[in-house]
């Protein structure tokens, strides 16, 4: 069982930036180009499909568009459901048994923070997929009622392969850590032991979109990792846009946890500026492995930080003009780089598109210069020429700032 | 060749009303259901599909829904198309011919002015549904540009049956009207004549959705009847809410135009209140048919206009009281009249709906009434108690008040 995962493709982000307005669509197409090219199963999405939960009417086009042109094939489906369908999928229906689509290549997807279900009938643009055929939206639990939640799986078999698949698309942090610290809130449906299907016999999997919190960094409720059941065999972990613990082989020992990373940056900080992959997971009876694969459409984007109390030779704080020299310098610096990897092959399969440059400054002890007039020089060299910088006056923060991803 | 017209569905209106929110929906189905029902090959939409170019949510999932429960089977396509796809079709393909999709009732629809092509991309709901394959979408011209427009008719052929079907979507009426008083930049592309296909083999049709504007009541550019090419057999008007000249039998002599008004009443006038249709066109050889029929699930709405200075005992200009116990007998009487109507099976097979009531009156000479109150006692009773009532100084209007339908 070969499945192509991704997650946070965060479709229609930056759609009104012209630079940038296909970036999501480009990258997206990529993914599901990997699925064909990796002859996969299945493509699991982790949520965060659409950047919003009401897209325009441009980018819903546009999902329907690449989902058609890559799901709707003639391609034989060569694996089945076990599972009671009306209760996994919102359709009440896995959309390659739908005798009126030619399913080839079915998607699997969880909603995020960001296409979340909102409004008077808890819907999102998820769900208009979900109705047209081109993606099987699972994970969705219904708003409101006690803190309970019964997550009931998607039980997937090919030949002697069974794969138990838990979702939960995003709910708020603290309610559903709440639900995680009461004993016996969080229901974890397991697939009753029958004869040819032994307890032992499924690979347990389970896919989630929340905020992934170090052990020690908050005190808030939320979903921690030893939350999670021991009989969890692997948990693709959404929302985190930084792609980590994501490659290579595991033999199902233990848990493993994979943060595939967003397929897109969203926000100009450090952990988005790291590559981008997709993973693919082969499942072989009770076994499986990972592998990665770096996205090659994605824009390039170089992050850098500075102190400018640090700089040597010291730089004088009342001179503004200095200080814009040796800011232009640094970025452009930066700018030149990246043309000469692009140029010379550093990932020569990519579109030559104008990076994005972040630079953040701590200027503790000195003022801000005037950033706008700095971007004008790079107009037409860098995507973003008029948000490069970063005003700081903290100590360098730690990478996590990508919260709302 | 059986095709079912309908236009101004509007589906969304009132979705944030209680009462009303599925109103749309529900004659939206009716009319599918008598399409299946009727057997005809196709079903042509006038435009107004959506009554948002950017609907919710809901109303997107909705409208999905419909047309995946009435358009994907396995009714095998009696007929085809001779022109270019690509030319025609916004999708660049009919549906049917999509070996992805298993349609069996194919919808052709233009866009009226409600769901019109909008914002940087040019694109409405329509644009969502044609993506998806459920509806062939026609007559998008494209923006910009002169003010000339080319007419590509749709050629559909079946058995000895051939049908020439021009679509123009909404455009502004000034600007339509000005293409139309431009000598030759309206340009009718007519079927070439060859072997098997006389030019006169063909019933030439034209859907439009435009303000049908009386001869004499309007000075502004727009089109008027007499800008329609003599050669077009049959004119189907939308955008215009009321069903007028749509029955009968009518042999293929000359023009005939029909307007088979909206499915539902998007506003409390007088023409809104009249009896809502869709209609059956039937075309063989050369000869064609429309008959009507009634739409039984849509609300019940009386309209009635009332003069105070005319009422008979008079009333008197400063008895507050007396003019509302005046009004609110009025309506009274209609909302039992309703009532008895829906009970006695006036309409026997319509859903026991709560009518739409709508006063129009006349107080010259007198002081309003609090609608507010009066409304009050018919809580539970009418659909609208808190806007029966509609205050006029003006001698009573003509029933043109559809503008923007
Ligand atoms: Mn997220
Ligand atoms: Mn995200
Ligand atoms: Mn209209
Ligand atoms: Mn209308």
């Amino acid at each position: 069982l070969r499945i192509l995962i991704s997650t946070d493709n965060h479709l229609g982000v930056w759609e009104k930036d012209e630079t940038r307005r296909d970036d999501s669509f480009r990258t997206f197409e990529e993914v599901l180009q990997l699925a064909v090219e990796k002859r996969v199963d299945t493509v699991l999405l982790g949520g965060d499909l659409f950047h919003e939960n009401k897209p325009s009417r441009s980018t819903l086009v546009k999902a329907i568009q690449l989902l058609s042109k890559y799901c709707l094939n003639d391609r034989p489906i060569r694996f089945r459901i076990l599972s009671d369908q009306s209760v996994n999928f919102v359709s009440g229906r896995v959309n390659f048994e739908n005798p009126n689509l030619n399913i080839g290549l079915p998607v699997f997807t969880i909603h995020g923070n960001h296409d979340d279900p909102a409004g008077q009938d808890s819907l999102s643009a998820v769900d208009i997929l979900s109705q047209t055929g081109l993606v099987n939206y699972f994970g969705k639990h219904v708003r409101g009622g006690a803190a309970r939640i019964t997550l009931s799986p998607v039980l997937i078999e090919k030949g002697s392969t069974r794969l138990c698949l838990y979702g939960l698309g995003n709910i708020r942090d603290e309610r559903l850590g709440r639900s995680f610290q009461t004993p016996g809130c969080v229901q974890w449906q397991r697939p009753a032991s029958t004869p040819g299907y032994p307890s032992d016999c499924w690979i347990n999997m389970f896919v989630l979109h929340q905020n992934r919190v170090q052990h020690t960094a908050f005190a808030k409720a939320c979903v921690r990792e030893e939350h999670l059941p021991p009989f969890l065999d692997l948990v693709v972990w959404g929302h985190e846009h930084e792609c980590r613990q994501a490659g290579g082989w595991v033999f199902g020992f233990g848990r493993y946890i994979v943060q595939p990373g967003s397929s897109v940056a969203t926000a100009l900080s450090e952990g988005e500026s790291r590559p981008k992959h997709a993973l693919l997971l082969e499942v072989k009876g009770t076994n499986f492995r990972l592998q990665k694969f770096r996205l090659r459409t994605v824009r390039p984007f170089e992050f850098e930080s500075v102190a400018l109390r640090d700089v040597q030779p010291p730089l004088k704080p009342e001179d503004t003009e200095e200080v814009t020299r040796f800011l232009t310098a640094k970025v452009g610096a930066t700018e030149v780089h990246q043309r000469r990897y692009r140029r010379d092959g550093g990932n020569p399969d990519s579109a030559p598109l104008l990076p994005l440059i972040r630079l953040r400054v701590d200027y503790t002890g000195f003022s801000t210069v005037n950033s706008q007039r700095l971007g004008q020089r790079f107009v037409g060299k860098v995507a973003n020429p008029h948000d490069m910088l970063q005003w700081t006056k903290a100590p360098a923060r730690s990478r996590r700032d990508e919260e709302g991803a």
